[in-house]
């Protein structure tokens, strides 16, 4: 079952001159979905990264998988799924739906990052997170 | 009294490095809006050029302020009017607010483009796309 | 004379269902061009925002006209000038084209924000901004 | 070695409020490779669609990891290796440096898709494809 559900209405501008979705806009709405999720759970992402000093939730993996196109007008059903919370990564799998038809599939690895002293980017426990989402 | 109205929450993924919305979105949201409204109206952008014979709804001249910044979690409720016809250019005007405060005044004028027999792009009559959208 | 050139290469990805440059793409590469002006005269945006204790050199008011269209494989060159400074914003003027063919030609009213004690931005004075880029 | 490179600056508008590259737009650059190496190579992508009745060479997977982040001023040299030749697939290899320090490594699982006589997009064999780039 979902975590997360997002519509996404497919316009115009996100398509190419082949008429379906440009494929980079994908990424952006499973981006969006899980900060969406974020604003949902626990005030967004700005507020987490405040209360837990991080830089914030970017990404170490990527990959999305497209068994059918999408064109404008199409309402794409994002549904997010946590699937898996390590100590220092989070696996978050989407899939998108236009009616039964399956359009994407896809993933990110996440990480926390913090600054650490010598101001370079490490990713760090994902403990305080999961309790922050109350997961 | 606006003729469309659509609320655009804005992500993370649409701020830049200062924080607030990177402002060629507006334009995008834009045309968003305007595209929403023809699918509402007359069954969308495509179905559209196809009775008409039309390459699209290109535009000819577009502006925006941004008299306050807008960032992530906002909802931008924007609001379009279709506020000048002629006989070859249509002028959309577009506000967009978060709570009271106005984040952008923009418009579009825009065109109804066709290919003459000599396969280059020209401005035709709007009277036909204004009779498809009953206005 | 233009104080700056840019030249953009059209891709597949900048384009609409119409096949030619969705015109958000337009604002983005004069955003583009002024940053690149920024690094080559002064290092760039962030270390002048950290110079002079600013947020960022933010977008006031923007237009573009499109008097033809671009499509995939056109390269774009982009002149930009500083056309009118002015005691707390500065008027940048962009033309483009593909070979003889004028494509765009719009403008960008920049400011550049301060956080003030409140917390809220402001538009602060500009004459040590133009200093910093010798102009 | 690579079969091609491209040079992709960095700018503000590529980057999120954690002041690095918002990560889809690495996925934009992957695809702008591609194009720019049809372009170079058979006259870019609406040429080779043309002359092989082709849709376009869609994606049909695609992933990325990022194992530094990029920033604004920074270059990214992006190069591109076609690592695998299917009847219907074909896998491209992307990896980006800053200096010496990777930054992505990424690929796309490219089609070519036709449209059958029930106008549906359909993969079809990739042979003239790699006949029209002589590899």
């Amino acid at each position: 079952m979902a975590d997360f559900k997002l519509d996404v209405p497919v316009s115009f501008g996100h398509c190419d001159p082949a008429g379906i979705v440009f494929y980079p806009n994908y990424y952006r709405w499973f981006d969006r979905c899980f900060h969406s999720f974020l604003r949902e759970r626990a005030g967004g992402h700005r507020l987490i990264c405040e209360k837990l000093s991080a830089k914030g939730t970017g990404l170490i993996d990527s990959g999305a998988k497209f068994p059918a196109p999408a064109t404008e007008g199409d309402v794409i059903r994002l549904e997010m799924t946590l699937a898996d919370w390590g100590s220092r990564t989070l696996r978050v799998e989407y899939t998108g739906y236009v009616g039964d038809r399956r359009v994407v599939s896809g993933f990110e690895l996440r990480g926390l990052f913090l600054m650490d002293e010598a101001g370079r980017m490490r990713a760090g426990a994902l403990a305080p997170l999961r309790e922050l989402l109350r997961l």
